[in-house]
């Protein structure tokens, strides 16, 4: 039987403990509700971490043995320690896949991997609908989709968005208050491979919602490492004279 | 003096002859309309090129002596020959640049560039607002421009488009209906420059809109030939012994 | 237990029934040594098709049952039927990935996806060496792979290579007379996926070297089809008032 | 008459003072040739910068006062201090092109820009032979080049080189000694343009080749800001109502 894929949900955990109608919505937190739909699929296993634990829950083996990372923060981005940071960098150069989620945008890690001030965007909490059109029909974020997802409330996120151009840009969502949004964005960094997903919010039920659970697995499934070669780095002697002889089957 | 971009601007010019509301929006034709405004700066000389003409008016030494070939056609795309079809393509390969402007989606150029059924999208003629966002801020086409462009009616073009992923994404366009569309689109073809600009129609006085202009002349100047190398095709010999000497300044 | 990917494996098989050295190294043909090592996979079902059967091979249902074409074509790209090609075209933006080999850079089916001459390329017979660097470590299709693959006879390919710059760069190939050359190059056209792989010849053994056939499986993986929307194209109607109820979990 | 483009020519200038051999080849610095070579085109004026001045020479109006700036370091990346980093990556993202050459892919700026550990290569320096091939014969940054730029000694970096995939790849380098290199790779991150140029070398007279200074030349012009939009970040009201006027020229 194939490895199950060890999916790591990293909440900032904050709301959930100080918002009653947060926690309505959330009862387990936000963490506790994506590694429990997650946790249904027979190819993965969750495990769950939080700011607030010793080093954020991510400390020991933790990293290590994570095939893929989601990322939740809203208000604390600053309080994530940057010893931190840089470990889930270098799990993810090393192919760990990351999956961020809505307000993890201003995370230090997407700032990091972007390369930008991805902090920036337009913004607005209304409650208004928002619809994310599948631009992307071939893609495996996208399996079992319609062409377009509908949420009827939500925080809205607008254009222009200081990210660097998505590799491949899988969702746009249009906002009733008449923005734009890359709301499916994939990147490549090392062997790592990042896919940024828009909706989701602490005070609306948007991960109880069936089709975004559904990107979520997928995403999962396309972000889990490949065990592809090692580069050599550093300084090294010309191959020229090495003529290698082939390998027949 | 620097030399002038050649710019030759072909409409299928069907409408404007047919239709009395588009003949009092353009009355020269749109061909004439956009020949008009660029002609006002000083780096551009425009000549124009209709279907109905002989060759579609891209005979002879029409488009080696073209820099930029915009392109407007909706109702008789199947009309342009194939012949011309492919002077216009080798062009593109040799360095031409071509912005296709709306329904040119369709044309048989646009697709043959595509490689895919750039004819396919969603569609609707009522008259809504469009806001065209400004995706990437610092991209030569948007230099001039506010982050984004409103166009109080229009026909609505909406996602999924069938084109490959643009290689720049540089404006999204947001409709009151609930669409979302890729609408500045820039892709590389051989040495060519291409630019998809999706405003555009011939009910709606959107070539006479002074943002819809400054990208087009925007797109001209990014879309110009570069005299780079003309690369060597074909059975070549080993180049490994010949060592050349650097040529110092 | 999870459906085989059904793989189509087309050759022009014209150079095994003239040229007793190919016949030797190839005795099934270039589809039947692909098909062959193919088969072995647990999750791969394998039919071959040529170009003097009926149809090439491809009428009736055969593409529809095929989720991923394999193509080789070197001498006679101009007798298949533009009628075949435009079905494999249609699957292709309906799924059904491509996989095209060496000299299937010039097949009228690449250069209908790439949009550009990609038949224009350098090339030389010398039998030299041909070293493959990965370049996307991360990348699904460098599984089970070292930093780079070593052929130690080839026909060279070399830059400029016609085609749109790849949505991903894979590979890239070094050789012993001094050209690079973009060896493994991924596009998507509609839904589908393509990757072309440089490798491969007639007179030498490559396919039936090892990491040559871990890549066309692992592309093979790649490039099967996602059950993904399908989208609705034409005229629509606006949405902007049908507020859709979540579905939740 | 067009405003000239500001260049900031930056130099660690350790090297030239401490090594004879490096202070015959460039006798006023790294900085001082490039500089001389660029001051030499009408539509540029330069300046320099150097690491040991105060500010490393990049206090003050410095880099609000530069279009583009150039960037070479090698030895002494960690002494640039973080806070002079910060300056020029807001510079960045507000517009200023930057130029990276050679070891400066090791520098902070780079890694920051990346998103990846960009000092990770392979490199040999035994004065080698590279062959620089110019994949995209069509780019602003080719203009007046051949097909390729032989450079007769050289220090060599290879693949795996760990940078995000550029948006455009300009050139691949071919060595002698058996590995490839993307050479010349162009990025945006906010509204700024970034290249990396890899040839460049303190014990080779790389920066008095004429091609190289053309490229570099090339490159100030293609990454040299764009007036577009300043967007509006942060909690904004909907614009739904707003239903715009169009201004017609």
């Amino acid at each position: 039987m194939a490895k199950k894929i060890r999916v790591t949900v990293w909440n900032e955990y904050r709301h959930e403990k100080r918002n009653e109608k947060v926690a309505q919505i959330y009862p387990k937190g936000i963490h506790g509700a994506i590694a429990e739909f997650l946790q249904k699929y027979p190819d993965i296993e969750t495990r769950t971490a939080t700011l607030d634990e010793p080093d954020h829950g991510l400390g020991g083996d933790v990293l290590d043995d994570t095939d893929v990372l989601i990322w939740w923060g809203h208000t604390a981005h600053e309080e994530v320690k940057d010893e931190i940071v840089n470990k889930v960098y270098n799990r993810i150069l090393d192919g760990m896949g990351l999956i961020v989620l809505h307000s993890g945008h201003a995370s230090k890690i997407f700032r990091k991997v972007c390369g930008t001030n991805s902090d920036q965007l337009r913004w607005r909490e209304i409650g208004e609908m928002e619809r994310i059109w599948v631009i992307e029909p071939g893609h495996p974020i996208v399996e079992g989709l319609d062409e377009y997802i509908e949420i009827p409330h939500v925080e809205m996120y607008g254009e222009r968005f200081d990210i660097p151009a998505p590799e491949t840009l899988v969702f746009i969502s249009w906002f009733e208050g008449g923005e734009v949004f890359r709301s499916g964005c994939c990147y490549t960094r090392g062997k790592g491979k990042i896919f940024y997903f828009r909706p989701g919010h602490e005070t609306f039920p948007i991960y109880h919602q069936k089709e975004i659970q559904r990107v979520i697995y997928n995403a999962v499934r396309w972000a889990k490492p490949v065990d592809g070669p090692k580069p050599i780095f550093g300084n090294v002697e010309p191959l020229e004279n090495i003529r290698g002889e082939q390998e027949l089957s």
